[in-house]
């Protein structure tokens, strides 16, 4: 068998699946190494079975409010179980599918830990490879979490609700991105006692104020308790199945007694693929590159977790990136665009936010100009009782282009692609103050705010 | 007090709130005249219940799905009164909501029938008022159905739904547009055995076959009876209760034995406000404006339903009318584009579309390029069990410039915006293929559909 290929890509999430089709669709032979398991965190342990729990928990969620419009559930089962089954048929499923787009692409899938040993080189089971471009997609990895005591049995990450059979009675879920603050809605509506910890100030501390405070509002709402700014965390072991979790709020410290502690930290996966063979940093935080997905070094690309800080780490960002790497690597010109990568919580409400926050924006020197619409003065948010919902637009002064929109609200996921094209295509305030969305829909919301920002907000009291 | 205005606006539907808003925003003095109710059809008897309602029929939809995930509802009862009863609290509220923004404008609203006697001069309640600028916005009208025996009692339009005390046993609904489907389905629903019958050949006759074609799969594996291409429907009384409907289809004849027939057939509402005092014809099937929302005599502007045929009757686009007239009105000069108003369905899945379909588009001259995406393909269509969505794109071949996207599935009404973009920016394939929208979401078979146009899906295999 030929080693000899025109794109290598080392590892088959959502970056390096992208990659592949992209490079064989072009023309390239390819092979595609993966040590694990086909379709990446992605696929097997992040968007899919968590998007999955999210619809599960969102029905959940959509019941109480049911209620008030006489649809009453009046004994409701939760079975993990069957919601566990179900995703992993789905995954299963989705492995099967791009299992036939790889044979009818005739791209080459190679189970084993892909080495880089030089130039073109790649190394998997001892085997060498060769390719005239290598695309890195190793993505990410959980890392140990950084408290007193993060040792014990009861501390997992979030792999441990994979196979969970049952919600544990209370629990404490600690950080601060959105991967947190699912689990802990899911876990609080399948009927755990939980505590959200966050060592930052605030959840989704990137975010808007606006955004994120409106998150908190409702979290706490639906019955979860808050601890943010937890400057110290320790965990003791109390028993086999309970430990004793010693919370230093800034101000005062608190001890609850907890079953688990679900603690996420990732970080890019760099180590023991080779990087230094190629004069890179296996230690760095992340593997830099250009916009043409390029490391530096020729013939190497590097794509998605990798390449970013814990904040970007989207599995749409890395398959954006691969399809970018792989045309350039087959010999095309293309650059990816980061300011319209979307940033998403799949939590009820939602929040999916694009491009800049006003105070990012001020920080980059614009002259900046907001404006926002609460969804409770929406028609479709009245209807759904979005209460605590928000469109919030950001651009800047002289030729009212948008630089950012912040949505909290349903579906918000949905609609923030409007966000991207109007940053894509450099939309104006004005014209998005004069489109014609749907009526009655959130989305009308984002006109709204565009209004707002101009003066001329017409649903505003 | 001064009867002499800016802008005299004839009807406080949807159209005519957002005009007298934008026109006294401009600095106008503005009057409303109207007969029945604050807020419209769309408020009172349109979009806000039967968006409501159909919110409601979402959920209980859901509930089936959700059985698959674990989450059993062993129990559900549905309240039609609880339901009834919370629309009108919503209704009253947004009705008070208007009243506020007025007040705060200052625009004075007169309850009234509004006729024009002349130009700029309007007569409500034997009263003479004078304005600088007209705009008409007094809407659609029920029609009698067309068909022997739509004089029984057991024959209603859509109205009835809005004191329903429970739903009928047996109903048969009777057309081919979104009002009706959404009916059939809510019924269906809330527990009737319901049959759909259309005149036409298929239900949402003017839209994409795919599109409707997985529409009408989808309502009768719901259990839904759809009739199409009735070119006779004969109705006879039975009891006071029942009723006997004789349906003759294409190839047969059936007997149907319905508790309740909604039919619904609307038109503009044109006579009896003065129009021919102005010239205009009022037994015109809708009163036609140009692009500036004008009707041909200076100072008179008309908008929303009655200067559309039944197919565009959209709240949103007597809104966004209302805007542009308003902005006329008061001296500036704005037009709207008709190209970008969507057309939408709350059934579920819902329908949205916008622009042209790829038969338009051919029958307009242009060399026409489509692609397509199943949702039941896409991750978080997978996840949503979205078995019958689909993404539609319509471009032109020789720029790749969009010119209508066709949604069929869940959210799909919040979706359908970035069409409305895509169209308003006139956005290339190329350009759409290359969106990163967030994973996992059904926006991102927008991408996907475009790359389909193009012939580099990277997801179909």
């Amino acid at each position: 068998m030929d080693n000899t290929y025109d794109v290598i890509v080392i590892g088959a999430g959502a970056g390096g699946v992208a990659a592949a089709i992209r490079a064989a669709q072009l023309g390239g032979k390819v092979a595609v190494v993966e040590e694990k398991k086909l379709g990446g965190i992605c696929m097997n342990a992040g968007c899919v079975p968590f998007g999955h729990m999210m619809a599960a928990s969102r029905i959940l969620g959509d019941l109480g409010f049911a209620k008030e419009m006489g649809v009453v559930c009046s004994s409701i089962s939760r079975d993990m179980t069957t919601l566990l089954a179900r995703q992993q048929e789905l995954i299963a499923f989705m492995q099967q599918g791009v299992k036939t787009i790889f044979g009818k692409r005739k791209i080459t899938l190679i189970t084993g830990r892909g080495k880089i040993c030089g130039g073109g080189r790649v190394e998997v089971n001892g085997k060498p490879l060769s390719a005239k471009a290598i695309i890195l997609a190793a993505g990410a990895k959980w890392l140990q979490p950084d408290f007193a005591g993060s040792d014990l049995p009861h501390v997992v990450d979030s792999d441990y609700l994979l196979d969970a059979k049952e919600p544990p009675k209370r629990c404490l879920v600690y950080g601060a991105r959105h991967w947190s603050i699912e689990i802990a809605q899911l876990l609080n509506r399948f009927g755990s006692k939980v505590w959200l910890a966050t060592k930052e100030d605030a959840i989704l501390h990137d975010e808007n104020k606006t955004i994120r405070s409106r998150l908190a509002k409702v979290l706490q709402t639906q019955g979860i308790a808050l601890l943010t700014g937890v400057k110290e965390l320790t965990l003791k072991q109390r028993s086999a199945a309970a430990a004793e979790a010693v919370v230093a709020l800034k101000e005062r410290r608190e001890t609850l007694e907890v079953d688990l502690v679900v603690a996420i930290r990732r970080a890019a996966s760099l180590r023991g693929i080779g990087l230094q063979t190629m004069g890179l940093d296996e230690r760095a935080g992340s593997l830099s590159v250009n916009e043409r997905m390029e490391t530096g070094v020729k013939g190497l690309y590097a794509i998605g977790d990798m390449t970013m800080p814990e904040n970007r780490h989207y599995s749409h960002a890395a398959s954006a990136g691969g399809l970018v790497a792989a045309e350039n690597a087959m010999g095309m010109n293309r650059v990816l665009s980061e300011r319209t990568t979307a940033r998403i919580a799949f939590t009820s409400p939602q929040v999916a936010c694009v491009g800049l926050t006003g105070i990012q924006a001020k920080a980059m020197g614009y002259e900046v100009i907001t404006g926002a619409a609460p969804l409770s003065m929406n028609t479709f948010g009245m209807i759904t009782a979005q209460t605590d919902g928000l469109v919030e637009i950001v651009a800047e002064k002289r030729y009212g282009e948008i630089l950012g929109l912040h949505i909290i609200g349903e579906n918000a996921c949905e609609m923030i692609g409007q966000g991207i094209l109007a940053i894509r295509q450099e939309m104006t305030l004005e014209e998005m103050a004069q489109t014609s969305f749907p009526h009655p829909t959130l989305s009308e919301s984002i006109a709204e705010a565009a209004r707002d920002a101009l003066g001329t907000a017409i649903y505003l009291p």
